[in-house]
C-alpha cells in the first residue's frame, strides 16, 4: 500500500519525461496520492516538474502543490501564468491550502491570480483569510465547514447539510449557530444519523464546545487539539461568530514545525533545512552558529592567555581545560532542553522559578558530586600533582552546578521578555558556559597553587 | 474555553480535598475536561488523586487516567484494588486505552482485572490488543470500529450502523468489508447520507485505501497518517482481515514522542523526563551522559599530556584548545542532526551515503575556510606567534571538516545496523570529536613549531 521513493524510480522518471514519453509516465506515477507526487516534484528541477505535472489530473496536482514546503512551492509557480496558476490549483484547493500557495507569489502576481478566480465566494474566502497575521489560527484555518442554524428540525437540517457538503471534502462536525452566525456548539453526523427526523436540533447538539479566535497564536492551538484529542476545532471572531475550522492535519504541521525548530536551535541549526536542502542553504544555517563559537573560542584564548606565566610552569593545568570545558557544555545543554521542553509542554513554573531553581541545584549538586569523586579518584591514581587533584575535582564540582543554573536561567528569562528561549540551548549555552568554566577552574588553580 | 492550571487553583483545591469540601471541590473541577483533570492529576501525589477522582463521574476519571504519562498511572493504579480498576476505569475506556492502562499493573494483578470485566466482547478485544508488541501499530490500535458488509443497501448500512454506533465514541469512517471480514474500502458518512436508499454499498465505497499490518511499526504508522493526512487508518491482520483502527491522536503522540527523544537524544537526556519529574529521576536520566563526557575529558587529558615537555616551552599552544574542541563538537553536532532529521523525514537517502558525504564535505570547508581564514586575521593581529596563528588555523580547518564527516557518517551507519541514530547526536558526537580536534590540534602543532 504504501509508497516509498527509489533512486531507480526517480531515475526512470526523469528519463520518462525528458524524452516525453507520455504512457511510460502515466503508468510510472499512475494511482500515486498527492502526498507521494509531492515527495516526487521536490527532487525534480522546476522546469521538469512542471512537466510532470501536465499528465497529473489538475485537483491531484494542485494538493500536491500544496503538499511542498514553501521554498519548493515558490521556485515551481515561477514556472506558471496567473491564469493557469488559478485555473490548475488555487480553483481546485480548499481555501487554507489556498492561500498558502498565494501566499508564495509576488504581491502584484497574487492580486492577478485572485482577480482571475470564477468562483467569487472562493474569491472572498481567500480575501478575507488573506488578511490574518501568519503565525495566528487564522492563517490556518479554512473557510469550508459545515453548519446548520439550531432552529432547524433534523430533516431539515439533513436537506441543509447534504447542500452544503459538497464544498466541503470531509466533515468532520456540523457545527451548529445562531441567526446572528454565533457558534452555538456541534452536532455530529452519528447523532443526526441516530435521531428521529422531527427532532430539532436546538435539542440535540452538544453546548459549550471548545473554539478559538482567529487571532490566537497557531502553537497554542495546535497543543489544545494535542490536549483534547480533537480532530477539528471551530474558530471564531471577536463577536464569537464563525468563521472557519482548523483540522487537525494542519495542527500536526504546526506541532511537527515547533519540534524541529527547537531540535534545530539545540543542534546550532539557525534555520529550517534539510539534507536535500542546497550547500549555500545549509551553509547559511550553520555558519552564524559556528562564528558564535568561535568568538567564544577567542574569548575563551584571551582568559588562558592571563595565566601564560603560570602554564610555563604548571603546564598540566591544561590537561584538564577540555574537560571542564566538555562538562559545563553538556551540563548546560541539558538544563536549558529540560526547561525548554516544560515551557513548550506548559509543564513549567507551577512551582515557580525558585522551585524550578532549586531542584536543579540538587540534580547538579549530585551530578557533580559523582563526577567529582570519579575524578578525583583517577587523579589520585594516575596524576603526580595534589594541587592539580583538588583543583580539577574543585573546579568541576562549581563548573557543573554554574552551567547547570545558568542553563535553567537563561530560557526562563528568555521566555519572560517573549523570546524564543530555545535561542538559548545549543551553542549559545556551550560557548558561555565554556569560557565561565575556564574562568572558574584558572580562579581556583591559581589559588590551589598558590600561584 | 480554555483552561490554565494555576498554582493558585492547585493550592485551593489541595485544601479542599484535605478538608473534604465536597461542595468547594465540585465547585472547581465543575466542568473540566478530563484532558484538564489529568493535568491536575499529575500535580498531585496518588492519594489526594484518588480522592479527588471520588467526585468525578467514572467516565471522565477513566478518560482522566487515561491520560496521564505510564509512571503515573502506575503510581495511582497502586491506590486502588482489582474490582475498582475494572468498574471505575478499565470498563469506561476504549479497547486501546484499556490495554495502555492494563500495561501498568503487574503481571497478576492484570490477569485479575481482566476477570473480573462483565463485558466479554471488551475482555476479549483486551486480551487480543494485548498480544501485540509494543512498539507495533497493533499495540495502539483500537477494536471499536464500524463496518459494514458490501453486499448492503445503504438502507440496511444504516440500520447496521445504529446498531454498531452505540459501541463506538467517534465515528471517522465506516469500513467495507467481504464476508471474509476482508478489508474492501472505506466509505464516508457523508457519501450515505447524500445516496439513495436502495443504492447497493458495493457501487458507492472507496476502493484500495491505505491500511497497516498491525504488525508493522508504531512510527512509521504515524509518518504515514501525517503524509497522507489520515484521520483514522485502518489495521488488517496477515489475511488481510479488518481487526482494529488507529486515531489520528494516538499518531499525534506516537511522533510527539519521537520528536522528544531526538531532542532529549541530543541534549543528553538517556530518558524521557520532565521538569516535574523527582530529582532522582532527572538525576537518572543526566548522569550517564555526563560520565560518557568525563571520561571523554579524562582521555582528553591524556592527549594533551603526552604534549607536556612542549607546553612548557610554548604554553600559549594551552590557548586555543577550548576554541578547536567547541568547534569541533558544533560542527559535529550540527551534522549528525542534519541526518537524524532527515532518517525521521525518510528525505535521506535518494542520492546515497557517498552523495550525502560529499554535500556535508562542501559545506564544511566552506564553514571550515570562513572560521579559518578570520581567526588568522585575529590571530595575525593579537598574537605575537606566526607558528601559534598557522597551527590554531590549520587545526581548526582539518577539524571542522573531520567533525564535519564523522558527525554525517556516524548516525548513518548507526541506522544501517537499526540502531537509533540519535545515540550519536549529543554529548556522543561532541566528546569524540572533542579528542580527534585535540589529536589533530597538537600533532599540526608539532610540524609547526618543529617540536
Amino acid at each position: 500500500m504504501q509508497f516509498e521513493l527509489t533512486r531507480e524510480f526517480i531515475t526512470e522518471l526523469k528519463e520518462a519525461i525528458d524524452s516525453s514519453d507520455e504512457i511510460r509516465i502515466l503508468d510510472l506515477i499512475g494511482e500515486l496520492h498527492p502526498a507521494d507526487i509531492a515527495e516526487i516534484l521536490n527532487d525534480l528541477p522546476s522546469q521538469q516538474a512542471k512537466r510532470l505535472l501536465q499528465y497529473v489530473d489538475a485537483e491531484k496536482a494542485s494538493e500536491a502543490v500544496a503538499d511542498l514546503d514553501e521554498e519548493d512551492q515558490r521556485q515551481i509557480l515561477e514556472e506558471y501564468s496567473p491564469t493557469e496558476i488559478a485555473e490548475t490549483f488555487i480553483e481546485n484547493l480548499d481555501s487554507d491550502d489556498a492561500v498558502d500557495l498565494l501566499q508564495e507569489l509576488p504581491e502584484e502576481k497574487k492580486e492577478e491570480v485572485i482577480g482571475l478566480l470564477d468562483d467569487l465566494q472562493q474569491a472572498g474566502d481567500i480575501v478575507d483569510l488573506l488578511n490574518y497575521e501568519e503565525g495566528t489560527a487564522g492563517a490556518i484555518m479554512a473557510k469550508e465547514l459545515v453548519s446548520i442554524d439550531s432552529n432547524l428540525s433534523v430533516k431539515d437540517a439533513l436537506v441543509e447539510l447534504r447542500k452544503q457538503a459538497d464544498e466541503v471534502e470531509q466533515i468532520y462536525t456540523v457545527y451548529v449557530i445562531d441567526n446572528n452566525q454565533r457558534l452555538l456548539g456541534r452536532l455530529s453526523l452519528k447523532k443526526l444519523l441516530v435521531s428521529k427526523t422531527n427532532a430539532k436540533i436546538e435539542n440535540l447538539y452538544v453546548h459549550g464546545i471548545k473554539s478559538v479566535k482567529a487571532t490566537d497564536n497557531q502553537e497554542e492551538v495546535a497543543h489544545i487539539m494535542k490536549k483534547y484529542d480533537l480532530v477539528a476545532l471551530p474558530v471564531v471572531d471577536d463577536l464569537g461568530r464563525l468563521v472557519g475550522r482548523i483540522t487537525i492535519d494542519d495542527a500536526v504541521d504546526v506541532l511537527s514545525e515547533e519540534a524541529e525548530k527547537d531540535y534545530q536551535m539545540a543542534s546550532g541549526l539557525s534555520e529550517d533545512i534539510e539534507s536535500t536542502d542546497s550547500v549555500w542553504m545549509i551553509t547559511r544555517a550553520r555558519l552564524p552558529w559556528l562564528i558564535l563559537g568561535l568568538l567564544g573560542g577567542i574569548l575563551g584564548a584571551r582568559v588562558i592567555a592571563i595565566y601564560e606565566s603560570e602554564l610555563h610552569v604548571y603546564p598540566e593545568m591544561a590537561f584538564f581545560i577540555p574537560l571542564v570545558a566538555a562538562m559545563a557544555g553538556n551540563v548546560g545543554v541539558q538544563s536549558s532542553a529540560i526547561v525548554v521542553k516544560g515551557l513548550a509542554n506548559n509543564t513549567l513554573g507551577l512551582g515557580g522559578l525558585g522551585q524550578q531553581l532549586f531542584k536543579e541545584f540538587t540534580v547538579a549538586l549530585i551530578n557533580a558530586a559523582v563526577c567529582s569523586v570519579m575524578l578525583f579518584i583517577y587523579n589520585t591514581v594516575y596524576s603526580s600533582s595534589n594541587e592539580l587533584s583538588y583543583t580539577v575535582s574543585l573546579a568541576l564540582l562549581a563548573v557543573i552546578v554554574f552551567a547547570a543554573l545558568f542553563g535553567t536561567l537563561v530560557p526562563m528569562v528568555l521566555d519572560k521578555y517573549k523570546v524564543d528561549p530555545a535561542l538559548a540551548t545549543g551553542p549559545f549555552i556551550t560557548t558561555v558556559n565554556d569560557i565561565t568554566g575556564l574562568l572558574i577552574y584558572f580562579a581556583i588553580g591559581r589559588m590551589m597553587y598558590g600561584m
